[in-house]
């Protein structure tokens, strides 16, 4: 397994919807990585998964593939509730970890991992999979080459295309740590700056019984950046047209922005108007392309020795953020991140 | 002149850009309309837009023309803060008032200026010119036929392609008063709702002095409205890429949105991309059409005596916006319009 | 009259809708004419029209337009079989003549046409409005810089929303004399090539009853140019989605293409799909602004002592074109316009 | 291997750039696949496949695949002249087929390879995989469905990144057999009726020596189609901006076309213009999802014991087509399909 096509044996943990999905790429599209093990309290579950993708061992119990000295890194798909734990039996057990968003929602269960992690030297990558869209990569790539000058207002319009069940709603953490999240971390990823302070306005207007719960389902987000730039986050859980991701900067120079991918590129004309495809559905459809990425380039970290591109730091001020905008909304009034983070945030 | 085809003689007061702007459209675009005299304080700039419209009189003070009972309606060209008192006495005279926006920067001013109106029982419309961009008309009139369903999400992105002269920017009430007045007004056209409180957050990005004066360049403003939507405005002073104006709003059912009309529609393609016209450059450009719609819908209120579709009191409100605006930059938090308007606002 | 801002003093011969159109643009938006009069054999359509656009005099006879010798320029817009006859008696009367395409169906009638307009030194301008269309201006702009390297291919595809009537129809000269004759001059234009060679394929598919008085509804025609460029026109008469009217040319360094530009920017999104506006209705809409700008030119032309941008020549070919393209149809196979045309084709 | 989750064992025969790309969807991404070996002349090249693949067998002759009685289909990615003579053996064998275009450059070839397939029971697909690229399919689904009324016309553009070697060229069979194939394949999908009559202008214009060799680079073909609809397809090798391929069905009822799809969506706007990106660069790359559902869809038709989506009568006749569209463009005319083919065209 050494010399120069060494392959890293990883293994998965959790054998639901994205532990299928993330097994299925390092069974055959990630070249580095050698999928060996799968792990999920539900034997038969991972037992299924093991079989469709032809890895060798299916387990219960994860601590086994811990123990496991042929396993150099593992992937943390389990309930976000468990994710701040693993990661540190993990480090522990000197695994490199990628590890599903978010890390947890009790920022101090995220700061004991967060050392966990840095006290044994393992690699840990937080699974931003948006970074890692082409057409969003696209977009910081012209920022950074200085295409637009400096930057100064950030757009994201960021819809589901339709709300998931209660159940899951009512675990989810709330909408800012649940799906804001993701795009509190776009807002790093492309403007390259922190975010000082957050204003939340919001209702639950697609579904009352989302309010009921204490939930917003509709949300707009003002965001000042540390680089004095400005910008918005506009969030929804219901967009009937489909999953609505796209993001815009404006800048000194000129403006860049990308579009939602469309189904096809058909375009039909008849005497109502000229109509063409929608969105591609949702996330899986979205992103299906930055699953593999970011999957791709967290093997080759751990290959390398090199930082991998979403850090634990990375994985940790988008709850801050989430928090911060939690108390803007309970409080209707712009929140500095430092209220909820005191001298933590860098 | 009487008979069914009677024209309404009219006279426009101020011959700088948008005075002539009006005055060209008067003489040859609204076959409504009968051209009959214009007024300048600069007599030979009032005389120079007479010959070239074949306007029959020029004269410098435009009480002249108040006088005259041949002059149904007055177009108000002159600055902004001549605009109060020539509607009060254009009302006394009995004249119907086609005024330029914004009606004063002083809300008393404008209540009083209100009050005359009404008093004399004479129409007054506000030049809010965009209500009658086509583009802008359309997602309006699909919202209200309920393709979107309840609206959820406003945006509007309203960007000038350079700022305008530091003299001008001194005198201009800033840029609440002067640049999203026409978005505050945008907003409500839209969502049929008013604006209950708001938020901003701004700098002056585009060039220092328009810091040092006090003004801002790059605003984000958050609207709650009163029907529960949210919303937000962007202003910025500085687009190099040219007038920026387009609106999206959101619903239970759809979205609806306007882009920028492009200055062509070539498509060039070469290795390094491909590549479309910028949008139209400026204000007289993209709204070439709109400020022949307003006119000829003013004359024709004044014809069939029925209500100009721009009243006194939706010049009125975004005023208000602005000085709530105005207040929520300085107070860093959100401002309920009814703090700058007591029990006025409607 | 005379003097730095002289104006030039021109007429209008019929006052049909083409004759309405161009007399509302020289009575109000072309700086440099003044519309003195205007000829209908229907006395009262030239009377109502003059009152319209306040020209002062209106005459059943354009004869007496000729005689008069304040008149410098004339506007042909009779018939098409009237068009021949009246260049030769205004090109005697000195006058400076625009006229609507085309010339005539009858190629020796056009040539004596141009020979009068030559022997009396009269200018000469064939209405091919299509030039001064801004889009198919900057296609044309590009690919004269050298942005496309070596035209290679061209595709116009022109379409028309709907059929005219069959009386029309009868007195055309048949789809290629009538329709197709503004894509043959636009694609002179566009490749700055002479078009040696035409094959057609077609037929009548959108109504039999245009087949039954000989003439076709649908049709491709297939262009060799004399440099060496291939392309073809695609012609249909009821396009229900509106005037289709886009250009495209590919060459060795990329392609640039022009699109239809729309009524509006709106788009619309909802479950079914991504819909937008529809292309502007018909030609008045399409080409409002490409008839100002040729009159415009027209105009300055003669008080420039010019040459007008679409010359006799240019006027002439276009029907070379059209009746290889009947034969073409007639005997299916590629003709040669030198097949119709002998040795005068340059 | 029997049973509900049964799988087909399947061969591939050639491991060059297809034979390898087939390869990789055989053994990750079609369920119902179990590739078992890989055949190339060049036994290395067949073994690196199979170790990269973990394809069990490998071998240099493709006869000891036809041989094995475990093997139920085969994929042939072997050189053009060699596989009419490999449908021939495999279908004595009584191996199912999935062939790449072309069957053969010889008429009499592909009949005795068909006659071959049709004596012999098994199926016969052949690779047009751009009627499984999902855009076309859905151009072709609007159609079917009756969303444009009568098909009138027809347009394809397909247009090259850059040429092939020349060696591969002057083996190629000429631009008709190699490149057009595809786009007459396409035309008879979309249209859903057959070519009557073909008519060929072109040139070589990329480049002399594709000109020196007997072929061309730059074509457009006029086809008439047996239900009176006509057509073009464009053809070129070289566009500089990419892999230009859209197909345009015009007709009574409307007007469906499909685009290039982007390699993202991002869109730049800056002071020159709004830019956005390339179209995906060749056909590896546009047609990757088309790759993986044709052969899906072959093992289907398989599995399930039904017609394969591609027929060998659909391999057949874009051959035909191409000899006539030869013959057109040597003799200057338009040619009969029946012409080059006889009594036998379906």
């Amino acid at each position: 397994m050494m010399g120069t096509n060494r392959k890293t044996n990883i293994a998965v943990i959790g054998a639901g919807r994205i532990g299928k999905l993330h097994s299925k790429h390092l069974a055959s599209l990630i070249a580095g990585a050698e999928l060996t093990a799968i792990a999920d309290i539900d034997l038969e579950a991972a037992q299924e998964t093991a079989a469709r993708f032809n890895i060798p061992t299916a387990v219960s119990d994860y601590l086994e593939l811990l123990d496991d000295p042929d396993i150099e890194a593992i992937v943390i798909c389990s309930p976000t509730n468990t994710h701040a734990q693993i990661i540190q039996e993990a480090a522990a057990a000197g695994k490199h970890i990628f590890c599903e968003k978010p890390i947890d929602h009790d920022l101090s269960k995220v700061d004991q991992a967060l050392e966990a992690v840095e006290k044994e030297g393992v690699k840990l990558m937080v699974g931003f999979n948006r970074r890692f869209d082409p057409n969003f990569r696209k977009v910081r790539e012209l920022i950074t080459q200085g295409k637009i000058g400096v930057p100064h207002i950030l757009h994201i319009i960021s819809r589901d295309p339709a709300p998931p069940p209660m159940e899951y709603l009512k675990a989810s953490g709330g909408i800012f740590l649940d799906m804001t999240v993701h795009d509190f971390d776009m807002a790093r990823y492309l403007m390259a700056s922190e975010v000082n302070e957050i204003y939340v306005v919001g209702a639950a207007r697609v579904d009352p019984k989302i309010g009921e719960i204490g939930d917003l389902d509709t949300v707009i987000i003002t965001l000042r950046f540390a680089n004095g730039a400005i910008g918005t986050i506009d969030n929804n859980r219901k967009a009937v047209y489909g999953y609505d991701q796209r993001v815009e900067v404006f800048g000194s120079k000129g403006m860049v922005a990308a579009n939602n991918p469309a189904s096809d590129t058909h375009v039909y004309s008849n005497q109502e108007g000229i109509h063409s495809a929608l969105p591609l559905y949702f996330f899986l459809e979205r992103y299906s392309t930055s699953y593999i990425i970011e999957m791709r380039e967290f093997i080759e970290s751990v290959q390398n020795n090199t930082q991998p591109p979403v850090s634990g730091t990375d994985g940790r001020i988008p709850i801050v953020m989430g928090l911060a905008a939690k108390k803007s909304y309970q409080e209707n009034r712009p929140v500095q991140l430092s209220e909820v983070d005191g001298s933590k945030t860098k």
